[in-house]
């Protein structure tokens, strides 16, 4: 069962939160945009579901409501921005920009983040290159869930990769994905649904291969994409270990099993060797490279020819990355965001607690 | 059966060969040194085996042996090169040495090639940043063998992308890897041997899933990492998208469906919308960001943590992307690169055609 809410309620209500919270008119704003973003694009778990979570690590002083986000060591292309404590929701946007100033002035720019939080979803950070004509890539580590391949330890987060490249008369191509088999989020869904998972996306507590979709609750772990050995799950684990290295060692946040949790229930893990979470951002100007007219050219030509590849028995197209969130958009902006009752209850929750109604 | 060669003994005899197609010195020397650390790294498949290849794609005048490899437009963070058909055992270096360049001067280096060919193995390029305390990034797209999530056509190759990280007691991490859920070489390998793959690494002509090794031969395709939409193929599908972009539309070398075929006796695609095949490599260097020893110190804990970690049954330690390789090449050099008989026999036939013995 799922009630419809229109966009502009749930904006003003997150807004006001964020406002309640201390945070300016303008980081209220940003913070709202990018949490509902993940509503617009069908990212249910990462959207409003998750305001009272944001707001829970702002009760307990893990979340600084106006931080001073500052640069603390850069060159031409690159910086090291410590974020303060500050939602994360705010810090990627003002990391990425900075990496898109600097893109304008060599070229590409390159921004590692440390002192920060969770980032909503990966690829609204990215798309924010798209009206530059740059490319855009989001990264950022998270708590540990994932076991690497042989590990009976969760050491990685979901660690998830966005990239978005610009097209011409196409719209532009946007990659988002955890580098786990599975995103937590789905892991859920079937949980409520009393249902099994496929094989290859969570092990046991102590290691054993398990469809169970608990096993993460239980103590066991996701795994890396590809599952197992056999399958390619140590691809998988090097990708999420490159985006947490980029993430944290660039910057000096925390890194591996110990990035701080997301449910302030957790306790915080002990001998933290760094600041907070971290992430990475990137920005490369198409003309740095090549005339962006004819980059896009390609691109569009690019698009075209795998979208209306022969497919297999049962399928439509090939999905272009980015295509399916355009008409989930439209559609949602259109007849509303669905919410569970469970989120819906939760936020009525929140909302009393600062005399706001939804 | 395999038969042991010195390293130098397979050197020189490469260097010989390089020579007699008309290579400098130098690039005689680059090329067989690139071509070589993949036998010394353990990837037999990209080595010393493909040499004779290298050499027909000569004679049918796809391969310049005296490019004049140039930057054909670049800002201060980033070129785009032209490899004149030069042999991307040569271009590759010329790249990424431009762009461990770039780094010095800005902190990041950027570089997409076009009109190259086959490069080796992308982690001995990307390691080539290390002893300048740099992160190195190398990617290549090749000849379509990979059918994206949902198609039944291949339209993208194996797209290999290659991380080398430093560190500072501890040995560099080096991550090296297709972006299907198989390289095309175990394939060959269980071939050879009349086994059947693993579930997820193939799938039939007609879109069917396959266990059968021959597959690809026989007109069906490799699978992106995940294997089915069910594992997360649309994962390997959309990195691998980002290789073939980053390689080839940033440069205007051919992508997709159009990368030209490494086999000098498979017909060229036709309508080819580029020059070559493409490559993309990155450098960055860590002071760009944090003082080095800070950074090292962090990559040791990291490295340290994770090799520590508690197993699943049966298995020793959690790898170190990298660390094995570094047991292999000091076995080889130490005891010989083993050459499977038929790879003996074929660089024999190749002395021949020049005067050269092994």
């Amino acid at each position: 069962m799922a009630l419809l809410y229109s966009y502009q309620q749930l904006f003003t209500f997150s807004k006001n939160i964020f406002l309640q919270i201390g945070c300016s008119e303008a980081n209220a704003e940003t913070a709202s945009k990018v949490l509902l973003s993940a509503d617009l694009r069908g990212v249910d778990s990462h959207g409003i579901a998750r305001l009272s979570g944001y707001i829970r690590l702002w009760e307990v002083n893990r979340i600084n409501a106006n931080p001073n986000i500052s640069i603390v060591h850069e060159t031409p292309s690159t910086a090291t921005v410590d974020g303060d404590k500050g939602l994360g929701l705010v810090v990627a946007p003002a990391a990425m920009q900075i990496a898109i100033n600097k893109a304008k002035n060599v070229g590409t720019g390159w921004v590692s983040v440390k002192n920060s939080n969770h980032f909503g979803i990966a690829g609204i950070h990215a798309m924010m290159a798209l009206e530059h004509d740059m490319i855009g890539i989001a990264m950022t580590n998270a708590s540990p869930l994932v076991a690497p391949t042989f590990s009976v330890e969760r050491l990685l987060g979901t660690n998830p990769i966005g990239v978005a490249i610009p097209a011409g008369n196409e719209p532009p191509f946007v990659a988002d994905f955890a580098t786990t088999t599975a995103a937590n989020g789905k892991l859920e869904i079937l949980q409520r649904k009393n249902l099994d998972t496929p094989a290859g996306w969570v092990q046991t507590k102590t290691g054993e291969p398990s469809c169970s979709a608990s096993e993460v609750k239980n103590g066991g772990a996701l795994l890396p994409l590809g599952g197992d050995k056999e399958h390619g799950s140590h691809k998988g684990y090097m990708l999420g270990s490159i985006v947490d290295i980029f993430s944290a060692i660039l910057s000096g946040a925390n890194y591996g099993p110990w990035v701080p949790p997301f449910p302030a229930y957790v306790p915080m893990p002990e001998n933290m060797p760094g600041e907070g979470i971290g992430h990475f951002f990137g920005a490369m100007r198409i003309d740095a490279f090549r005339p962006a007219t004819d980059f896009k050219l390609n691109m569009d030509n690019w698009i075209q020819r795998f979208r209306s590849a022969k497919t297999v028995v049962g399928h439509e197209k090939v999905i272009i990355p980015g295509e399916p969130e355009i008409a989930i958009k439209a559609e949602r902006l259109n007849s509303g965001i669905p919410l569970l009752e469970a989120v819906v209850k939760d936020l009525e929750e929140l909302g009393k607690k600062f005399n706001l109604t939804m």
